[in-house]
């Protein structure tokens, strides 16, 4: 356990289309995104990677309070006792708990989980703060760590211990509470495609891939280069399950008692993992500028003791920041193209190219780094006094860009499928997020897992149509996108 | 451990000077700060205690990013192996550890504890990061939660887990250093006292304060009402200690391998208890505006249906929150005079009153909550057309004031001693902060502690006095805070 795992050397980024899961790994490590640590299945998210985290939170944060949540803190460990109090809740989660046994030379007369989710303590204290419907909703967030054990270690996909963020909230309305839930769904599929760039499926969850205790599961799905789906952020209708288990009652406007009704949602740090495999390429990563840790690097070229472009590009930058941007100024002592490729792996949005002429010219030149090299508009010429409003364009113009190759991939990898060898085909191959009527019974979804590898990601209704499951043959109840999954 | 604490009602907060424990505890209770939980020594911050925190994380993480420093993210579990090779460190802290023995259904071959502090597991990663002098400093911070394993429970100033932020820096050289240590200090001092309106005494802790492992521990102190001092902040410079213990090393210029020199740092949510003793009053909390949730709450009088007063306040509120102020609209059916004494309690720094006499005169009246009731311009009538303007300042002053206040008490509070009798009394009767010369011999310190419960919160240089030891008569060599503390 405590022996180092030898940090992998990276000297080459491998072709992303060759190998996608060596790809990913050199990309998270050479871009300085996240180490390998000595501790099993946990990794270290450098600054880099942190800062993207930042960005994620700042622009997810700001979305949960205009939508009327505040955040607060809950405890790390939960008492066993409490944990086993929902009973589909720790059955779905007792394989994958941390326990702490000992706390400083004592022995635990009871064990205590670090929390691998916080229904369990928040529905506790939810039970203290409601008494009357006057005390509802309540609605909260916590960003924090959770621990998952986990054998398996993958940089933001499969970590034992991961950041991420759990709301939860309490209703004094089954209606009020899916409505919350299906809110939230809809916060997270706007970051997603409008923050991430990255285009997603919305829809419900089958009963097996359900959520341990909610009444009903609500996900975002990705697809990724690979044929797979990422599943990006979950939002759970609970009902009355967890209220019912941590005793949340509350006197309604009869002056009856009654059960209240939860949701809790989350999105991880696993939405980073969408984010580089959708939009890198060879070079390494490609950012979405409003996630970017910069949104431009200045890389001056100076040329014989000439260092006028320095100076200008120090200049510009300061200016650049007082208007609230995200820039630096690249002056190591190194040769233009190590510069331009390190920056280029590291996915900085903009290039920001100034050399003596361009000095002498008062212009720069903008290098947009999500078109290939060549390629029409990759390159603006641009003068000094407008750099800050054409940079704001060019930044609008990259994420839409992002946005847009993103769902050009999405839809040419969606097949709707009625042939029920080609959907086991297809499926099987990998082909993308594979489209179809489904039946809804497990045992259907079971054997088509078996068969292929792949399950239902989420679900919707057929809308009126009469149509028969692509697997079973018995009539359809709602349509599916079936996939391999992360 | 799992049956519910049960939760402290609070009708009436005790006055503050009677018993400053009650009044602490119950002004943290009421004014939803904070609840206890069903986890021994753990305590959940409430949304309005939260708020608090992420006042203070905005503040001070912008002051660590303006002084070169970023964010990033390490393990909260740490192989007991990797912990036990700093000797001193491990002693310090195995006392306090808790300790995860299983995962899922298996029994782990090595404990692994839960973080009580990172230079064990920051120091193992850069001795990975760091080859060359080119790779340094780095310059890191990480906001998280550790665990300490306590059994008293005191809201913020001592529980089992609790969030901070730790920073952790490795340099090529020992005055680095050391500069980068009291650079971190100021930067807390600043803090405290610009930002939290806490006067505090920076210094040097004694041999026997010092952090296990460290070269030498800074400190800031703040004086509490009861006398009692409390630790606010500490930076520690650790020499190569731990560069050695984790191999910490690099190629300087003239191509030698050398140990870095590292330092950490850190404040935690303690701060927050600081805040709340330091400014608190007899009607509840006065929180500094910088920090407080809310910088002002309108408090409009709806009389016999002309509600003309609240739709006034929304658009007022609403053009204060354009301009980025934090204020809320008070719109509950209750009477004006529980509203009032609602948000005195909470500390809001200013209240603002308005009726539909205000309305026809196109003003409200500001109230503030640093003020005694009639004080002199504890009310001042403003115009809604400079009503931000106005409120900016008058927030400054409120700021000011609860500063001048608590600067007051600790001038007050602080006795230069030369008399050995006096200062024994002193120490004794938790006069409050005791400015005498001193030997710096630890055996000193621990017989003034058994004698007095008194220890040196923190120590300056004599400035070339020839001065004796106030308790033991031997030649001091430095000047020191002599107080009890939490």
């Amino acid at each position: 356990m405590s022996e180092l795992l030898q940090q992998p050397v990276i000297k080459e980024i491998p072709p992303k289309g060759d190998d996608l899961s060596a790809w990913y790994t050199a990309v998270c490590i050479k871009a300085e995104l996240v180490s390998y640590s000595p501790v099993r299945g946990c990794v270290v998210l450098r600054p880099y990677g942190y800062a993207l985290w930042e960005n994620l939170q700042k622009h997810l944060d700001a979305r949960f309070k205009e939508t009327g949540h505040e955040n607060a803190y809950f405890p790390l460990l939960i008492p066993e006792s409490l944990l086993t109090k929902e009973a589909q809740h720790v059955e779905g989660f007792a394989p994958e708990v941390a326990w702490v046994t000992h706390g400083g030379q004592e022995e635990l007369t009871e064990r205590l989980a670090i929390r691998p989710t916080s229904e369990v303590i928040i529905g506790t204290m939810y039970a203290q703060w409601v008494q009357s419907h006057r005390d509802l909703p309540i609605l909260i967030n916590q960003w924090c760590n959770v621990l998952r054990w986990e054998k398996a270690t993958r940089p933001f996909l499969r970590t034992m211990e991961f950041l991420w963020q759990e709301g939860h909230t309490a209703h004094a309305s089954a209606q009020e509470a899916r409505e919350e839930t299906l809110r939230m769904l809809d916060v997270y599929q706007d970051f997603a495609e409008h923050v991430a760039a990255v285009p997603v499926y919305a829809g419900v969850k089958s009963a097996s891939e359900r959520f341990p205790g909610a009444v009903e599961t609500y996900s975002i799905e990705a697809l990724m280069p690979d044929g797979k789906a990422l599943q990006s952020a979950t939002s759970h209708d609970l009902g009355q399950n967890f209220s019912r288990a941590y005793d949340i009652t509350f006197t309604d406007t009869h002056n009856e008692i009654e059960y209240a009704y939860t949701t809790s949602w989350g999105m991880s740090w696993r939405m980073l993992g969408a984010v580089i495999m959708t939009h890198g390429d060879d070079r390494g990563l490609r950012l979405p500028p409003k996630l970017a840790p910069l949104e431009a690097v200045f890389v001056p070229i100076v040329k014989g003791g000439d260092d006028r472009a320095l100076a200008a590009a120090k200049d510009l930058a300061a200016r650049l920041r007082r208007e609230g941007m995200r820039v630096k100024v690249d002056d190591r002592d190194e040769s233009p193209g190590y510069r331009y490729s390190d920056w280029e792996m590291r996915g900085v949005p903009v290039r920001i190219e100034i050399g003596p002429r361009d000095v002498d010219a008062g212009t720069v030149v903008l290098v947009r780094r999500d078109k290939r090299k060549g390629e029409d508009g990759a390159k603006i010429t641009v003068g000094h006094a407008v750099l800050g409003s054409v940079l704001r364009e060019v930044l609008d113009q990259v994420e839409a860009s992002l946005f847009e190759q993103a769902t050009h991939f999405l839809r040419e990898h969606t097949f709707v499928v009625t042939d029920r060898a080609e959907f086991f085909e297809k499926c099987r191959n990998r082909a993308g997020m594979i489209d179809a009527a489904w039946c809804g019974q497990p045992e259907c979804e079971a054997l088509v897992k078996a068969e292929t590898g792949a399950t239902t990601r989420n679900t919707r209704p057929l809308d009126g149509d009469e149509l028969t499951c692509v697997a079973c043959g018995e009539p359809a109840t709602v349509r599916a996108y079936f996939a391999q999954s992360y």
